[in-house]
C-alpha cells in the first residue's frame, strides 16, 4: 500500500492504526518517509530528485517485503506522480500488489491543523521546498482510494483501507 | 544471515544456492551488494564511507524482512568490521537472528578464478579501491561460520550453513 498526500495529512497516523489492525491476522511493516530517512536515506535532501529517490528505495524494500508475504504500507509524501508510477509499475513486474491510497485533505485544514507548526514556517518564508506551499504536489489522478482526512475519522479511513485489501484476498 | 568476503569469494552464488534450498520452506529473499546497488544505492562509490553506507542499507531491509517473518540473506563484500558489527547490534535490538558467514578463500584462489577478470585490473592498477588488492577487508574474528570456498564446494557449505539454521530452529 502506498500512502502519498500533503505533510499532516495523516500517512504516519493511518499506516499505523492500519498496521496494527493488519498485525492481528498478517505480518505487516510500515515504511514512514521521514523514519526511512535515518537508515536509508540519510543526506538525502527534499529536491525532486533527492524525494524521488527517497521514494525509490521505499519501493524496493517494500517489494521485497510483499514478495515475502509482508503487507508493506509506504508512508510518504511522494510529491511527484511519475516516481509512484515507477513503484506502481516494479510492483507489477514482481507480481505482487500495489495499492495508491491518496490522503486528500485541503490545504487549509492542514495549515489550521498544523501540528508541528511547520505549515507556518513555511508561510513565513522561514522553510523552503514544503510541499504544498512552495513545493510541488502532484495528487494522483487514478489511485485505488482516496480519503479526505478533514471529513473521516482515522477508524473510518482503515474501514475503508481494509475493504480494499479484503477485495484483493487480504485480512 | 550475512555473508562478508573478498570479491569472488563466491557470496552471491553461495546466498542463491541456499536461498533456492530454504525456499522449499521459508520466505527467503537474497540481497546482493551489486544488484542493491541499482534501487538502493545508487550513486554511491567505494571509500569506506560509501561501503559502510551500502552495508547499513542493506541491514535495513534484512531486519525488516527478518521481523516479518523471512530469512534475509545480505551478500556484500562488507570490509569493515565496525559496519558489519553495527548490523549485528540493531538486528539484536529488534529481536532478529544474525548469523555472519565468513567466506574465507585465499587470496591467490581468488586472483587464479578471478571470473570476471577484476583481480588483474586491480593489480595491474587499472581499477582502484578494490577490496583485497589495494582496499582494506577486515575479517571477522568470531563469526558464526568460516567457510573456506577453494576447498569446500557449493553443496558441502549449504550443509554447513543449514546446520547453524537449524539448530537456530530454522529450516
Amino acid at each position: 500500500m502506498w500512502f502519498t498526500g500533503l505533510p499532516a495529512s495523516g500517512k504516519s497516523t493511518l499506516a499505523r492504526a492500519l498496521r496494527d489492525e493488519l498485525l492481528k491476522a498478517k505480518p505487516t511493516e510500515v515504511l514512514d518517509g521521514d523514519e526511512v530517512r535515518e537508515y536509508l536515506s540519510k543526506g538525502l535532501g527534499y529536491t525532486r530528485e533527492d524525494r524521488d529517490t527517497n521514494v525509490r528505495r521505499i519501493g524496493f524494500v517494500a517489494r521485497a517485503l510483499a514478495r515475502n508475504g509482508a503487507i508493506a504500507i509506504g508512508a510518504a509524501i511522494s510529491p511527484y506522480a511519475a516516481a509512484r508510477d515507477e513503484v506502481r509499475e516494479l510492483s507489477k513486474r514482481d507480481g505482487v500488489g500495489f495499492v495508491e491510497v491518496h490522503l486528500d485533505c485541503p490545504l487549509e485544514t492542514l495549515v489550521k491543523r498544523d501540528p508541528k507548526g511547520l505549515y507556518q514556517k513555511a508561510l513565513a518564508g522561514q522553510l523552503k521546498h514544503f510541499t504544498g506551499v512552495d513545493d510541488p504536489y502532484q495528487p494522483p489522478e487514478t489511485p485505488e482510494l482516496r480519503l479526505d482526512t478533514s471529513r473521516l475519522s482515522v477508524e473510518a479511513c482503515v474501514v475503508r483501507l481494509r475493504e480494499v485489501l479484503a477485495a484483493r484476498g487480504l485480512p
